[in-house]
């Protein structure tokens, strides 16, 4: 962990504030069952905009957004497979992974040979409960873990997933920090996965940390956009209502998301190569001395997916800590509370701090006396006779900050 | 030799049937004395035609074109030397050569020394009769192998040449097949060499064989140009006529030439190298698995130079196997047809369908979903969960084919 | 020294009456104590314009040019300090230097205490007299060697500076030569320093033999710009009256300095880096066998600051001898008629001939047959028999010479 002390940006970050913010959000947000709709998802960005305030989007089921349609509602209240015992052997109370995001209701008895089909696990992980979805196809399923399912013995079981799969709407959140230019920079973040904390908890945390910090600064030089929703169909949905806008505007952003556990940072290039971001993200990496890669756009991965399709292919990067699909714990009961940190979450919220700072303070000056050299002595003391070798390193410092390539440029 | 099985454009070679129109050709055309205009010339393109529904175009002498002038016709009936015992020592009916092409009539007798200036022999090549041609400074000739000139004794000769050197017209074919787009591609081949087997009676063998091919093809995206006339006089005929559209149209063409020789291949590239053929063609040839050279374009060569010259500086290229006066039998009487044999052909033959078929299947793909991903479980059978390898693959794949830069691009 | 026989462009220079004029200006212009205005300046264009039928113009004190104003106009008749014995220990009449440039009139007796914050030196060189300016803040001193300044014994001292500091004008000058095409090119020289031989007569002494050289031309394909007057104020002033003009129509020029020392050449180069000057002066020096090394663009320097400043972006370099501020003598009293010499002279001016030369000839050929092969039998005597290797040699070198990249293009 790098001391705040030794960075300028970051040293502007509280650590304490934010230290309690990260600690109630975990706590209250953790527990809940979110999935791509539902009550679930409306209760996490509710508890989000005590600290941010949202705009709420409620998108009617069957609506058509560009290639896909919003799906039907999913809310679900419990879930279990009781023994002929009685007991509940897979319980939703336990593990809301413990039941297939999205399964159709069911309450049912059958064998142990009608069930199996319907059970998932991780044979190569055999202590972890995997976490699968089936949004678009109609299906039920439970998810165990290896060992629970090899403890099964034949026989009767009562499987119950009670719940509603029904025409309702699609919840998103926004919520912009104007600035003195319209340019936009864009904070997406996802809130869509149950009980997991690296991938996805860690995401909306440090898109509302960042928020704060934004905020509280005296003045902003851009404006800045933060999408809080479901993945994939949420930012479809984000960008059929803003990508024109977006497209125009868009500055930079970055997709926040596994960004607590203790590894070492990954940053995902923008899909089009010649931008200002991934120069801003890979500078403010290689001064800040953490350890990290940076590898190029992938055509797989989490919401760069729609804004770098090519319609839009709008300059959005992604700064995480392990990626996704990457570390084994990711989308398994594994990816719990302990194994994110707060100090983890702080240090990259101190890189996008650091990354902000970068495009604010991004300029190109410009030669206001660009026709011939400016009178020095009317500017600067001057030494009075032409000989000294100061006066001419004074001539070369004007000369040389009148030229027009100096800085990154932005556009 | 490639077997044909090996290939899958050039599987569509049927061996026995090109084989059988190689065959007729080189027995009906390689006797026939050719000139850049005349009977000869004509005779030839008639003998194509059963193959190639070709369009006859004459043009009077005198005709401008661009900065030459068509020239008088030249045909010939006989033409020998005769000792004083009044043996034909040099006879036309042995082999059309033996004139010099565009010779003014004669018949006349003179002493060896007269006669001598009048003599053409390789020294170097002692028994090859050399093709000459003066078609554009009046004058008569003999040419020889070297042996026989130095077999001449002193005395006085019957020199013999019966022909006419007058106005009439320069003949000239040419044959479109129609495709889907307007865009050209031509195939301009010469008919005015007399008995010749490599430069150049392959080159209208080839372009024969190739327009059959194509003419058999289902449908064809692009349109198709045959040219078939005399080398640089008839190649700027045939820009006076078609040129302007050609500029406007032209994708890529082909001088055809040098095509029948045991020799490795080389190809000659375009002029201005960037271009689509090249691209084409070394494709072709690196996935052939042949021997082959790629030389830049140079300044002399074949019709190419009246094609490439700067106000037009069309995309053409030159597909050959030994290229013209690098080997020691061309433009002798050694480049006959043992020098050239029916695999050489129908491997060149085979090259040539393989760079149309590439120029045919060169495509730019539109994504016609370019906002956001599109919805995969619409278009393909997806596994219902989302852990598995196999659905990322095909986001890749999918992610993959709409990006805007795949392939050649044409234009 | 190279031989002016060897080099068929420097040839043209006629080494007699060059030298004798190289003489004359010499002898007229070193003793003139010259400034940034007044009379000294006036007499040094009227004695050039013997040579160079000169334009003078008059800008008034207190006139803006860009960010500066003309100052008031310096004549100065003597100037001593006087020691108790009324001997003038330093004395302006036997050399200029010795009073500081631009000094107001002080007529006064002091303390060597007093005297001394008046008086520089060069310890490091103590033979020299330095040679300084104070333009734009008032002030007044004297200039002495530094053994000189040891001598000085406490005492009294009579000081005189016998001049005037009021409103007037600053001078400058320019001729123009007109040629076949509106272009320019620019000859740009300073004449404010007092007696100083390299930095700076030979400036206005090649620029003077230059326009000699030019004006005899039979014809000049270019327009040829000479501007003489007091560095960085006229230079910013020549701007003021010409600058939109030169953007438009400057197709080369060069600062014409440090031109009569015995050192090898430098070649400042132009601040944008991509232009045909830079091309053409490398050339010739590479070309002419003379040692030199060329250095990019520095913003100190000459006059080529206001030139090449970011609104004008002139393409100006600089062909010099010895740089200034690279010798020791530079600014110096020790810079006088024995550090240069008239062979040095005239082998510079030789360079700039022939860099003239290859501007005049950079020409780019236009294809008047751009539409097929020119016919050459009608322009050249070709072989009558299409075998000979020369034949073909004739075509490749018409057809290079109708290639359009041939040459360094101007534009």
């Amino acid at each position: 962990m790098i001391a705040f002390e030794s960075k300028s940006p970051g040293a502007r970050i509280d650590r304490e504030t934010n230290g309690r913010i990260v600690e109630d959000l975990l706590r209250r947000l953790f527990p809940i069952c979110r999935s791509i709709t539902g009550e679930g998802l409306r209760t996490t960005l509710k508890t989000i905009s005590e600290y941010v305030p949202l705009k709420i989007i409620e998108i009617p089921t069957g609506t058509q957004v560009f290639d896909w349609q919003i799906p039907d509602e999913w809310n679900i209240r419990d879930a279990y497979i009781k023994n002929e015992a009685g007991e509940r052997i897979v319980d939703f109370r336990q593990s809301n992974l413990h039941v297939l995001n999205y399964s159709t209701p069911i309450h049912q008895k059958m064998t142990l040979e009608e069930l199996r089909p319907h059970l998932h696990t991780l044979p190569a992980q055999p202590n972890a409960i995997p976490y699968l979805t089936s949004y678009y196809k109609r299906d039920w399923g439970f998810c165990l873990t290896h060992h629970q399912y090899l403890a099964l013995s034949p026989g009767e079981y009562e499987v119950c997933i009670d719940g509603t799969l029904a025409p309702g709407s699609l919840t998103l959140a926004e919520s912009i920090l104007p600035g003195e230019a319209s340019h936009q920079i864009l904070f997406s973040t996802y809130c869509c996965h149950p009980s997991l904390a690296n991938n996805e908890l860690s995401g909306p945390i440090i898109t509302t940390l960042l928020y704060q910090y934004l905020a509280a600064l005296p003045k902003r030089r851009f404006t800045y956009h933060f999408y809080y929703g479901p993945e994939t169909i949420g930012a479809l949905a984000f960008l059929a209502l803003h990508g024109k806008r977006l497209k125009e505007n868009l500055l930079a952003g970055f997709v926040v998301t596994c960004c607590g556990d203790r590894g070492s940072f990954t940053y995902k290039q923008v899909r089009n190569p010649n931008n200002a971001l991934d120069r801003v993200v890979l500078h403010v990496l290689k001064h800040s001395g953490v350890e990290f890669k940076a590898v190029p756009y992938f055509p797989t991965g989490s919401d760069e997916r729609q804004y770098s399709s090519p319609g839009f292919d709008l300059p959005i990067g992604s700064l995480m800590r392990s990626t996704y699909g990457q570390y084994p714990e990711y989308h398994t009961s594994l990816d719990n509370l302990d194994f994110i940190s707060i100090d983890s979450l702080l240090e990259t919220l101190e890189l996008y701090v650091d990354c902000v700072y970068a495009l604010e303070h991004n300029l190109r000056y410009e030669n206001l006396c660009p026709f011939g050299e400016p009178m020095l002595s009317k500017y600067v003391s001057c030494p009075r006779t032409s000989y000294t070798k100061k006066s001419r390193d004074i001539v070369h410092i004007v000369a040389e900050s009148s030229h027009p390539h100096i800085g990154l440029t932005i556009a």
